[in-house]
């Protein structure tokens, strides 16, 4: 699946990193098979012996217990392995890991079944983050290359009517209750008392969007946090991310080319602070985390997702019902982004997987067009600092009830 | 009050900012001044015409509302007015408010109540600025100045060991209960399902924080949050701010004079990120804003403040039983500073008083040494960014109970 | 006479840093007295002691051998010794230098008098920086303030059409003769050869550089160094330092307070990179600083100087036949700065007067409004980095003949 | 040729940017055929059209009289065109230019003769740049890729002794005379009178170097200009670039691999500020590029250059007589680039091919073991801002006789 996403690219799209937050797809790639060789087949798999000696100081991410490793903006530096060389670590390491689970006993098998269920997820995420940082590269080129030219077929379609859906207060349980995956920072289940609140039944479109612009939006201070307005002053931001005027209309660029914004499709890549702002101009605010959670654990999992090939958020269709909770954005939420009450990282290096990032990051939820379908849940927690605005983010509305 | 802690300075101390975060004791002079003047008398004071009509212009902090500003860290460099003139200002402007407050009719002074309580608060969170730029200001100077040398006499005391006073989980309330004086962000109150937790008894000490160091605390990343090694290491912190090691030995920098760190001191002004480094290390973890909040209110509110005319934390005496919650140094806790549920700022510029600033900053508690006594309470909260070093900052332990 | 320019001042005036270039007055005044008692009393007076013992490390600027010092942008955080203090210093120090003068024999007076002359005519030096360095910070607050309200009258006068004067090509002298004082970097004298060239009879005006604005000049890279352009552009200059535009008409910042540009003035307060844009624009080029020279040694010092308390340059008055060499403004040439054939700087930390500042530099001629008028001669060599504004210089055309 | 030098390299390395200096080898193979399509075809070609309307905004270098171009530390982002199309343009251009050559008149080809032959030079430019820039693009990959495992094979020679050449003073013509190809910065030739001076008859080699080194050099400010200092200190150098310390030994990164430093092969990849500051430590100095090209012009171009496939300076082999003026390294000279004597640029695009760079680079002389020999002549001046490391510079040392 990983290298399937990466079919449509030349090694040269493969290598360049065009900012210190998106890495290049080679070094997804490299990193997701260095995962699997440092936390399973080198403690685990007898008379393993790692594929390249050096491998770990490019391909380790940020473990400091694992060891040195390349600054984060010099991963685009590494031209030497070359792709194929990459591709051939994968297929050395998935093999040694197939011959790892064939040979391995039962008590072996049971002991590293967290670690290989955590690779598996931690691929997903790169096969998000893939995607994701090469639609940044490719903006950054004037041709306007296109990924895939079968991608996000324009439409327009209409968006229903925002519908504002009660929930009562009360104390709830938030957390990953213990069945199947999940990541520690959704861990331990714990009680919380809300009052009563209300969600939008759908995202904020493009078009909502476009009347907070065309209201000046972003000329009117107190809308915004006071860093939101640092931020948006300094580097000049007027739309979101991606998007273009060109000839008194608004474009935007998509993993399928360059078009006009749809109207009713959800906006996507705001940061925080302008969706913050935004839903302060409508007079609601974002949800908290735990809202969003309550809301959504009653639904299924359905959404537009990596599978459906659109590589793009699509307009929620009005009459089947769906809130959209899955998929298409994720969504701002107003919880910084901390530790549930009694959390206890892992042991070692994989503590260091989620608990040391929890500073100045805001929670988001839901997953996007560009998660695989089977990675997320109602409480799958992503986060990014409040500026971040080259994932596929968007907003939903909440208010008091 | 105001006027008095600027009596042992020169017009030349009190003009200087050495940094953007820290500003010159004549702009909080004036900012105060210019609070009551436009808040006040502007729109209350029948005839009131503004003292110098580009004052706002200079003393306007960050309200967006009432207009254009000097940007925050140009204030050092404005000569003129002169110190002299600012004081004039000060005069002019409390005429003019005791003469409003002489002559305004019942229903008008119920209706600026408010703004009169606010104006007073406010310059009281000056008086405390006022002190803790200064010193940050002199600490500049290699000729160790002295800002009053009768404050901080050093001691050697015995601070009592620490014990872990227990608290029941369950529903509580949270927040000002409408009696008195409270600021917008500590309202409204509200109820919090907690787990139980235990506190400890008193505040972390130099002695124990050198421990810290000398494990080698700031050379092992495992303790610190990401952006919090990020920070320690391309600044170079070893020690909290103000200390430095002199023959072996760690000295400090006190606004009484330089002097040998006293072992049984309450640690101060070290950034959240070293407390939270600190309480990692020792297995323990900072209290959320709630459970301090929970402990604090059943104590009176004593403690050294700004009249104990100190200037400096004070050893916690043993067989008081005082937990010493209020005063000596601000408590971080590990709750980002967020609005409680249901906040509603002010209408017009005040509201920008506090909603804004609701992002990327890290709640603290208790006041500390340079907070007037009675601007304290067990419901305040005090905010600043996790890197923030210059107030007198200090560490209380928590864990579950 | 040095303390007779901060009559007018605040000692907050003096205390103020406003960039890094730009020291504080009360800095500028304890440095030159600091000089003398480095360079003159410590090693020559016997048992003379130093003032103060860590006033070297306050006021050393930038002698490497004498020894550490406080960083140059962090000058203006000196609060204390306060502008009193300083004023002391200065009295002890002149004291003692006149106690030597009159104690010390022959042989010492011989052997210290370069010393001496170099210490005098480096406060010459400082006494235009006090008077260039105030005007940034003054121009820095936005109630506009005025250093002294009888200087710079503006006036309505006509600037003579400009001529070009003829130079013949051949072998000249350059450099100082060793007759009076020169600093080392006007020496050696040495012979050069020269084409024959033509200088224009007086300065570039403020309205033949309105003109170059009003033409789009700021907007053409074809006028403009590479590194120019890039410096124009990022830093959005658009007009001359101090300019600035109100209801469709230039004013500027003067000494004397905010008043029209006069469009006779010789323009002022541009950068290297701007006086060459303006001279490609108008076909002609900037003179090298041995045609200035050559051109300069046969007119008598005369100009607009710092006696004449005008602060500001003045229109070269018509029929007087003066080229206006001397005063008024700094005239940048063509020439880096860099030694003359067989150059011998000083030994000791004196030997770091000029030589280690020969890169990235450009060389004026002639002096200013702000300039002692004894101060200056044809072979004096000034040099500020090609970016530099906030000196008073202007522009004199050169081209072929 | 241009080819030739990619061929050991993937389209990964060709596509990346290590830093804003240094471009990827993919944009030098593109942009010296735009050169070639938008300066000689497009102009003069009936009929051309443009390969591709958007490779201006891509492969234009800094020609702002020929429209916009992207920033240039964005080549690296540049992942469309691939290699392949790169290459297919350079196929095209260069079949249009034959068909060009073939069909023009006469006259046509006398007007165009220039430009063809600018075009060539500056092909041979990029053809340096190419290998220069790979160097550091490697040099920043921890696994150390070996560029061509034939090139530069250590060597144990030892350098012949230091000798003065003694040249006399007088007038000297300096400057292209007019036959052959030459840049306009090497125009006009012109006369210049001269001090005698001695020139060293070899090059600075590692092991001098390294007693700089092991003398402290790099920690006594003494020798070093003040922008040097700052430089040297802030950027932590206490080497050559691409020198590293291993197990008490000085190694460096070479095209062909990581080896020992030679002791007797030319100091190379050192700032000016480095190469000014030896040559003071030793009492001696760097030559003028007048007194370089008065030397140089009596010796024939033989030297270590690109054709040698040594890519690395080579000991001066004793007992040939040979001083080394061409290949090997860029010599730094002590002169600043600024235009000779009634310097003309070209008028239009062309103009901008080097006066607009005269300003803040020094001037270096004779060429590198990666420069086509074809390409280097007495007169010819490169330049370089004082910082610059990356580039083959060393060392020759001067002194007035």
């Amino acid at each position: 699946m990983t290298e399937r996403l990466v079919e449509p690219l030349s090694s040269e799209d493969c290598q360049v990193q065009p900012m210190p937050d998106a890495s290049p797809a080679k070094w997804h790639l490299a990193h997701t098979t260095w995962f699997f060789e440092t936390f399973l087949l080198i403690p685990h798999a007898p008379g393993y012996r790692a594929f390249h000696p050096d491998f770990s100081l490019l391909f380790n991410s940020y473990y400091n217990a694992v060891g040195p490793r390349i600054a984060r903006s010099d991963r685009g530096l590494i031209t030497r392995p070359a792709l194929d060389e990459v591709f051939a670590y994968r297929d050395a390491v998935d093999a040694s890991v197939a011959d790892f689970l064939a040979t391995a006993d039962k008590a072996m098998l049971a002991r590293t079944a967290p670690v290989l269920e955590l690779g598996l997820n931690h691929e997903q995420q790169h096969q998000e983050l893939i995607v994701t940082d090469l639609k940044y590269t490719l903006s950054r080129n004037p041709l306007r290359p296109v990924y895939r030219s079968d991608a996000a077929i324009p439409e327009d379609a209409i968006a229903p009517a925002t519908e504002w859906r009660t929930f009562p207060g009360g104390i709830h349980w938030i957390g990953h209750d213990g069945e199947g995956f999940a990541f520690d920072n959704e861990r331990p289940r714990y009680r919380i008392l809300l009052e009563g609140f209300e969600l939008a039944s759908r995202l904020v479109t493009n078009q909502e969007y476009q009347q907070f612009i065309d209201d000046g939006g972003y000329d009117q201070p107190e809308h915004w946090l006071s860093d939101g307005w640092a931020q948006a002053s300094s580097r000049g931001w007027r739309a979101p991310l991606y998007w273009e005027r060109v000839d008194g209309r608004w474009w935007t660029q998509t993993l399928g080319g360059f078009r006009p914004v749809s109207p009713s499709e959800p906006v996507c890549h705001v940061s925080y602070y302008e969706a913050d702002a935004f839903a302060r101009w409508t007079g609601a605010r974002l949800p908290a985390e735990s809202e969003w959670e309550i809301a959504a654990s009653g639904e299924g999992i359905r959404g537009n997702f990596l599978e459906s090939g659109r590589f793009h958020p699509a307009t929620t269709l009005p009459g089947t019902g769906a809130a959209g909770f899955f998929g298409d954005v994720w969504e701002w939420t107003q919880s910084p982004y901390t530790p549930y009450p009694g959390m206890r990282p892992a042991a070692g290096a994989l503590g260091e997987y989620n608990a040391k990032f929890m500073c100045n990051q805001m929670v988001l939820r839901g997953g996007s067009c560009v998660t695989p379908g089977s990675h997320i849940r109602s409480t799958y927690r992503n986060f990014f600092p409040p500026e971040a605005r080259w994932q596929f983010s968007g907003i939903r509305l909440a208010r008091i009830s």
